[in-house]
C-alpha cells in the first residue's frame, strides 16, 4: 500500500481497514486453488466446439454423421438442440440478456453471425478425439456481406444481421429490420441556450475499439446431468446464482434442480457474467448421460466471448471563460456485437454526470455488428463515454487557460445534485478527491522532454441488489461466513473483516466460504462493484443476528433480560449495575455453551440492498513518447479514489492499480484486428497486446474515504471506478506530449507517430 | 410396500406418508452418484497404509528410509506424526471417543494392538507405487501375548493391552492396569425377593461374535490441505460435521478452517461415525502439500474398522405361572476391541426395558481385547442383550405354557412407565405392535417339518440432538432444503416430503441438498435413528419460517396485517372477510414477488431436538433346518414396528427389511475367524458370509403408526429397532426347530448339526 489519504476517518476498527493475510493467497500461489478446468470426475467426457470461419453466413446444412461415427465420440449437438425462446424480457434487468439471443449466441441456428460463432459441439472420451471429430463435421455455408463498424452498421444500407429484429421503438427505423435495436437518451435544460451562453464550444468525434476483459482463466465448466432432471454444474463464473437462473430459464429446467458451484475464478472483469460453454456441456451431458467438461482455448475466448463494445462518439461541450460548463451534448454508437445489449444506459449516465451542467443531452445507440456479442467489462460503457467527455473538457480548460482540476472543482457534483438519468446523490466525495489531486506532489511535478501529463475524472454508480449471507458459529468459537458470491477481487477478505469486526473475533478465526446454489440463499453476481457493499451488508446483518443469539444465551445464563446484555469486543457484558457480580462471557465461551442451550448458533440475512450510491476516481498520468517510433511509455501514475471505506485496503489498492493498468492497455495498445473477410487475426496474448508488469510503472494510489452513510462501515463500490477514467487520462497525457488532440483509441505507435509528424508539419 | 397397519392414523397429508420417486434413485442406479473414491483432483497422491501382522506387539523401531527413497513416494508417516492428547472426555458424549485413543487407533505409536492396526502410511504418485513402498518399510516388532475373548480379557491373569489404563472406578481392579475400563449398571427393586416370588427361574449364558456393519463402500476420502491451516476433506461419512469436529480436535486445528463435504455414502450402519483414514490423508497432504486420497480395501475394512462388539452374557429371569415377570438380572461383557468404548450404557438400557419388571439389575463390562476397536452398529449394544433377554423370556413362556405374545402383553411397558436407566416413556406403541402380531396370519400359520418359528421384541431409545436446516425458496417457486446430514437410509426423501407438506408444494419441486460444513450450521451425524426426527424438525421449522415470510409479503401486497394472512395448501389466503375481494397468492407467485420486496426468501432453524422417545419392533420368523447339514434357511419373516409416522413408507419398509436381514446374518452366519496367532482369516465377503438377496425370503413388513406427540408429524426413529430383535427372533426359531436352547451365535451349520445330534441323543 502506498498512501492513505488524510481524509481517512479516524476509527477504532480492529480488522476493518487493516491489511491482513489473504484468505485465498496460499492456495493461489501454490496452484492448489481449483479453477474451472481443475475438476475431474469418473466417466467424464471432453467437449469441443466447432466455430464459424465466416463473419456472416447462412448455415445451409450441418452433417454430423461422420463425427458421430468416430470411435470415442459420444454425442454431437447443433443449435437445434438448444430450446427456442420467444422474445421476452428477463426478470433481472441488469446483464441478464434476452433468452432468445442468449440461446442463439451460445450456438448459431440458421445463421453464423461472427467469426468464431459456435455452430456445433462434440463430446468425446478424450480432448484429442473431440478435436478430431470437429474436423469431420461438414457445414455448408452461404457467405453473406458483413459489417464490423457500429456507425456504419447503423446506416440504412448496412447488411442486416437479424431479419426479425426491429428497433424497440427508440431506434431510427421502427418499420423495417435494423441493426439499431435501441437508442437510450436523456436530456435536460435548453441545449441551444446553453451553447449560446458559452464562450468556447468544442465539438469532436471519438472512437474506441473493442477490448477484451483479458482474464487469465478461459471459461471452463463441468456439467453432470441426470435423467431425473438434476443438473450439477461446476463453472468459472462471477455469479453461480445468476448462471443457475440463466441456465434453468434457457434450458427450461426447475431452478432448485440446477445445482451450481463456483470454481475459483481466474479473473472475470464482467466477462464471466453470462453463459458460454455451460449450456453446451449440460446438453452434451444430457445426451450422453455422462459428465462433460468444456474448456475454451484462448483463441475461442477472443473470437467468441464478450469484449467491451467499440464505440463511435460525437460530443460537443461549451464553457464560459470562468470555467462554468454551460452545455454538453453527446451521441455514442456502441457495437453490441452480433446481438443487442451493449451498455447504452450506462453511457448516457456517464457522459456529464461528474458535473453540474444545466443543459445536456446524451444518446447512446445499441448497434449489432458481425463481431462477438459484447459482455460487461468493468464499468460497462463508461470508459468510452468518459474518454470523450473528459477529452473535450481538458481541451476546453486549456482553451480558457484554466487548471484542469479547478475547472472540475468549479462544476463538481455534490450531495443533493442529480445525475442526467435522475440519480440524486447522497454524500459523495468528488470534491474531496479533487482536493487530494491538487495537494499531491505529482500534480505539480516537473515533466521531462517528450513527456506529457494527463488528467481525467471518472464517475460510477454502483450496483446493490439481492444478497444473502449466513454467519455460522462453530462450537470452538471459530466462524464460517457463507455467501453466494465468487471472489473476483477480494470479497473473501472484506467479508471476513466485517464479520470479524462485528463479532470481535480475530480475522484468522473467520473462514469465508463461497457456497453453492443449493446450500445458501440467492446472491446476485459479483459485478457492478456491489459485493462488499451489498453482500457485506448481509454479512453484517447475519453477524449481528449471531450476536443477538449469543446475548440471549448470556442472558439466560445470567438470568437477566437479553436487552440488558451488551456486546463489545467479542464479549457479552452484563449491565453496569451487575459488573463485578457477573463475569463477561467471551464469544468462545458462549460458543461452547450454545449447543446445550437450544442448538447451534448461526445468523442469516437475505436483503435487497439499496443506497450504494456513486464513487469518483481521478487519475494523473505522465507518459513519454519515443519520437522515432511513436511508442508511448507510462512513466508515472497516481490514482485517487473515494472508496467510502477501504475494508481491505491492500485489495482496494490492487483494484485501483488493476483498473489503471487495464485502462493503459485500452488507451495505448488493445484492439481487435480483423482481416478483409471479417475474421479475427489476433486471437492470443502475443498479438492482442495487454500491458504486463514490465510495461507500467508502480501505480501510486491515494485512497480517499468519504464514508457512504448508507453502509454500516461507509463502503462504496471499488472495482469499477478505476477503469472509468483511465483511458481518458492516458490519452490526455499522450495528447499533451504530442501537442494535438488524439481522438481514436488505441493510441498505438503508428497513430502517435503520424500525429507527431502532423504536429511537426504544422497540422 | 406390503401392509400398512390399520393403526395408521387417517390424515390429509399429500406428501408425508406417500411413496415418491427416490431423490437419489437415478444417480445411484446409473452409477453417477459420487462416493468417497469418486473424487479426483489435479496433483492428487495415493495413500496406502501399512498394518500390523501381529495381534499384539511392541513396535521396537520403524525404518521408513527405503520407502522414502522410492521414486514416486512423496511422504511417509508413522504414529509419531499424530499429535498426542491427554486423556480427556470429549464434548459430545455419544460416539465421539477420547482423542487419545482415537489417535492411537488411527495409527499405533508404541504398540500394535490388533492384527491390521495401522503402523505407517505412504503417499505416492500412484496406487501401485504406494503399495510397493509399504513393502520397503521395515518394522521391528516384539510379539506379545494376546487375548481375543472379552470374558477372558476381564480376568486378572489376562494379557493387558494398555499399561496406562486403569478402570474408571467402576471396574474390578482400580489399582492396577486392566482391560476392563468400565462397568455400567442399573438396579431397582429387590432382586432376591423378586426371584423368590417367581414360580420359574431360568439362568443361561449367551455369547455372540463380533459382526461387521458390512457396508458396500469401503471408507474413502480425499484431503487437500494448505500451508495456512486450511483443510478440505471429501469423505464417506455418516456425519461430516462430526468428522470435522473429531478431525479438528484430533489434529488441533480450528474448526472453521476444516471444511468437510460428505460424499455419497455406500452404507454406514454406524460404522462411519468415526475417523479412520481421514487424519492420515490430512497429515500426508500437509507433509506433501498435495491432495491425498486414501481408500481402504475390503480386507482393511475387516481388519481395522469397527465391528459390533462380541459379547459374553449371563442372564437370569423369573416369572410367576400367570406370566408376571418378577425379576431379571444380567451381566454382559463386551469386547471393545483394542480401545475402550463398547456400547455398555445401551446394553444396560436394553435388557429388560420392554417390560415392567419390579426387580432388576443389569451390568455391562467394557473390555479391551486384541481386536479392532468396535464402532457403532445399528442400535449399538442392543441386539446382543436382546438376544439374551428375549431368549430366556421365550423359554420361560414355554415352561409356564403361555403364548409368547401374551406374556409380553402382560408385562409390556406403556406411557408413564420408566426404563431401568430412568427414561420415562411418553406415548409408545409396544402394546399396539403386539396386538398387530396376534392379529397377523403369520402368527397362527402352520409350519412344516424341520421348521421352527421364532419371536422376539426389541426396544430402542432414539437419538435427538443438534440439527439445522435451511429451506431456500428459489424465485421460480422451487425449493432447496439444505441440511448437514448424509443420507444413509432415505433422509433426502423424508426431508423433502416434510418440506413439501408444509409448503404445499409438489415433492418434485423440492430438492434436498446435503451441504458442507462451511455452508450450513451444525448437524450431528446421521446415526441413532435421529435424522428424520431431529433434522426433520429443523426442516419443518425452517419451512414454517419461509411461510411466515411469504405471509408477510402477501400482507404487504394486500395492505393487511400479517397475522390476518393464512397459509393453506401452498397459498397465502386473505381473511374470510376479504374473500372475493382479494385473490389468494400461490407460493410461486409470492416467490416471483419476493426479491422485489426485501430480498430472497429462506427459512432457517438450528435446534437441539428432544422428545424423540422409544420405539418397539417385533419379529416373527420361520426357519427350516436341513437335518443332514445343519443349514438353516429362513422361510418366512414378518416384522412389526411402531414408526410413529412413516414419512416415506417405502424407505421405512426398506429399513425394516434391511435390519431383519442384517439380523439373519448375525444370528446364522457372521463371525470373525482368527488363527492361532490372533490374525483375522476371513477378510472378504466370500469368507465373511453376509446374507444376500437369494438367502432370504421376502421380508413382510407391518408398519404400525402410533404418532409421537413430540414431533409435528409423529415421527419416531426407524433405522435401528429392526436390528434389535432380529438375532433373537431368528435364534428362537432355530431353537424351536431343533428342540433345544441355542445360546451361542452364530448358529452356523456345525453348531446346529451338533444340537440336532444332541437332541437325537436325548441330551
Amino acid at each position: 500500500m502506498n498512501e492513505i489519504s488524510n481524509k481517512r476517518p479516524i476509527s477504532n476498527y480492529k480488522f476493518v481497514g487493516q491489511a491482513t493475510p489473504r484468505p485465498d493467497g496460499v492456495d493461489k500461489v501454490t496452484g492448489r486453488a481449483r479453477y474451472g478446468d481443475d475438476m475431474i470426475v469418473p466417466g467424464m467426457l471432453y467437449a469441443k466446439i466447432l466455430r464459424s470461419p465466416h463473419a456472416h453466413a447462412q448455415i445451409l446444412s450441418i452433417d454430423t454423421s461422420k463425427a458421430e461415427a468416430l470411435k470415442g465420440v459420444k454425442a454431437v449437438m447443433t443449435g437445434a438442440d438448444i430450446p427456442t425462446h420467444p422474445l421476452a424480457q428477463p426478470p433481472y434487468p441488469p446483464i441478464i440478456q434476452d433468452f432468445h439471443d442468449l440461446g442463439l449466441n451460445i450456438m448459431a441456428r440458421d445463421k453464423a453471425l461472427y467469426d468464431g460463432h459456435a455452430v456445433a459441439a462434440v463430446a468425446a472420451t478424450s480432448d484429442a478425439i473431440a478435436r478430431e471429430a470437429l474436423k469431420l463435421i461438414a457445414v455448408d455455408y452461404e457467405v453473406l456481406p458483413f459489417v464490423l463498424d457500429p456507425y456504419k452498421a447503423a446506416q440504412p444500407d448496412a447488411p442486416v444481421l437479424h431479419d426479425d429484429q426491429y428497433t424497440d421503438g427508440t431506434g431510427p427505423d421502427t418499420d423495417k429490420p435494423s441493426n439499431v435495436f435501441r437508442v437510450l437518451g436523456g436530456e435536460r435544460g435548453d441545449l441551444e441556450a446553453g451553447f449560446a451562453d458559452a464562450d468556447v464550444v468544442i465539438e469532436r468525434t471519438f472512437t474506441s475499439e473493442p477490448v477484451h476483459q483479458g482474464y487469465i482463466e478461459p471459461m471452463a465448466c463441468l456439467a453432470t446431468t441426470s435423467e431425473d432432471g438434476g443438473v450439477e454444474l461446476w463453472t468459472s463464473t462471477q455469479g453461480h446464482f445468476v448462471a443457475r437462473t440463466l441456465l434453468s430459464k434457457l434450458l427450461k429446467m426447475e431452478m432448485a434442480k440446477v445445482w451450481v458451484t463456483a470454481s475459483e475464478i481466474g479473473g472475470g472483469f464482467g466477462g464471466k457474467t453470462t453463459l458460454y460453454a455451460e449450456p453446451i456441456a449440460v446438453i452434451l451431458s444430457q445426451k450422453t448421460g455422462r459428465p462433460v467438461r468444456a474448456t475454451l482455448t484462448r483463441p475461442e475466448v477472443f473470437r467468441a466471448t464478450g469484449p467491451a463494445a467499440g464505440s463511435y462518439c460525437r460530443i460537443k461541450m461549451g464553457v464560459k471563460n470562468d470555467g462554468t460548463i454551460t452545455a454538453g451534448e453527446a451521441d455514442i454508437w456502441y457495437q453490441a456485437g452480433a446481438f443487442k445489449g451493449s451498455p447504452v444506459g450506462r453511457a448516457v449516465e456517464t457522459f456529464f454526470s461528474p458535473y453540474n451542467i444545466p443543459n445536456t443531452r446524451a444518446a447512446a445507440y445499441d448497434v449489432c455488428v458481425n463481431r462477438p456479442k459484447v459482455a460487461a467489462y468493468r464499468a460497462p460503457g463508461a470508459p468510452m463515454a468518459t474518454f470523450a467527455a473528459e477529452g473535450v473538457l481538458n481541451e476546453l480548460a486549456e482553451r480558457i487557460g484554466m487548471d484542469p482540476v479547478e475547472i472540475r472543482l468549479k462544476n463538481a457534483v455534490k450531495e443533493g445534485d442529480e445525475s442526467l438519468k435522475g440519480h440524486k446523490h447522497g454524500r459523495i466525495g468528488l470534491i474531496e478527491v479533487l482536493e487530494e489531486v491538487k495537494a499531491h506532489p505529482h500534480y505539480k511535478a516537473a515533466i521531462g522532454a517528450n513527456q506529457g501529463r494527463g488528467f481525467a475524472v471518472g464517475y460510477w454508480l454502483h450496483g446493490g441488489g439481492l444478497s444473502s449471507a449466513s454467519v455460522i458459529l462453530q462450537d470452538d468459537g471459530t466462524v464460517s461466513v457463507a455467501t453466494g458470491n465468487p471472489d473476483i477481487g477480494g470479497s473473501r477478505s472484506s467479508m471476513r473483516a466485517m464479520a470479524a469486526e462485528e463479532l470481535g473475533l480475530d480475522v484468522e478465526l473467520v473462514k469465508p466460504i463461497i457456497a453453492d446454489t443449493g446450500s445458501v440463499p440467492y446472491s446476485y453476481q459479483t459485478a457492478g462493484s456491489r459485493t462488499t457493499y451489498a453482500t457485506g451488508m448481509a454479512v453484517i446483518n447475519a453477524a449481528r443476528d449471531v450476536i443477538d443469539k449469543l446475548r440471549d444465551i448470556a442472558a439466560r445464563k445470567w438470568e437477566i433480560a437479553t436487552e440488558d446484555v451488551r456486546w463489545d469486543s467479542g464479549h457479552a457484558l452484563p449491565p453496569d449495575a451487575r459488573k463485578g457480580d457477573i463475569e463477561p462471557l467471551s464469544l468462545k465461551e458462549l460458543a461452547a455453551m450454545a449447543t446445550k442451550m437450544g442448538g447451534a448458533v448461526a445468523g442469516h440475512s437475505e436483503i435487497n440492498a439499496t443506497g450504494q450510491g456513486a464513487a469518483f476516481c481521478a487519475q494523473l498520468v505522465d507518459v513519454e513518447i519515443d519520437p522515432e517510433t511513436g511508442f508511448t511509455a507510462t512513466k508515472r501514475y497516481t490514482i485517487f479514489q473515494d472508496v467510502g471505506r477501504a475494508i481491505s485496503p491492500d485489495y482496494v489498492e490492487g483494484q485501483m492499480q488493476g483498473g489503471a493498468v487495464q485502462g493503459i492497455g485500452w488507451a495505448l495498445n488493445e484492439e481487435y484486428i480483423y482481416d478483409a473477410k471479417g475474421c479475427l487475426q489476433n486471437t492470443g496474448f502475443l498479438d492482442y497486446r495487454m500491458p504486463v508488469a514490465s510495461d507500467v510503472p508502480m501505480i501510486d494510489t491515494v485512497i480517499v474515504e468519504v464514508p457512504n452513510p448508507n453502509h454500516p462501515y461507509g463502503v462504496r463500490g471499488v472495482g469499477e471506478p478505476p477503469l472509468v477514467s483511465a483511458p481518458a487520462a492516458v490519452a490526455n497525457a499522450v495528447e499533451n506530449a504530442v501537442g494535438k488532440p488524439m481522438s481514436n483509441l488505441p493510441l498505438s505507435p503508428p497513430k502517435v507517430l503520424k500525429a507527431i509528424e502532423e504536429v511537426a508539419a504544422g497540422n
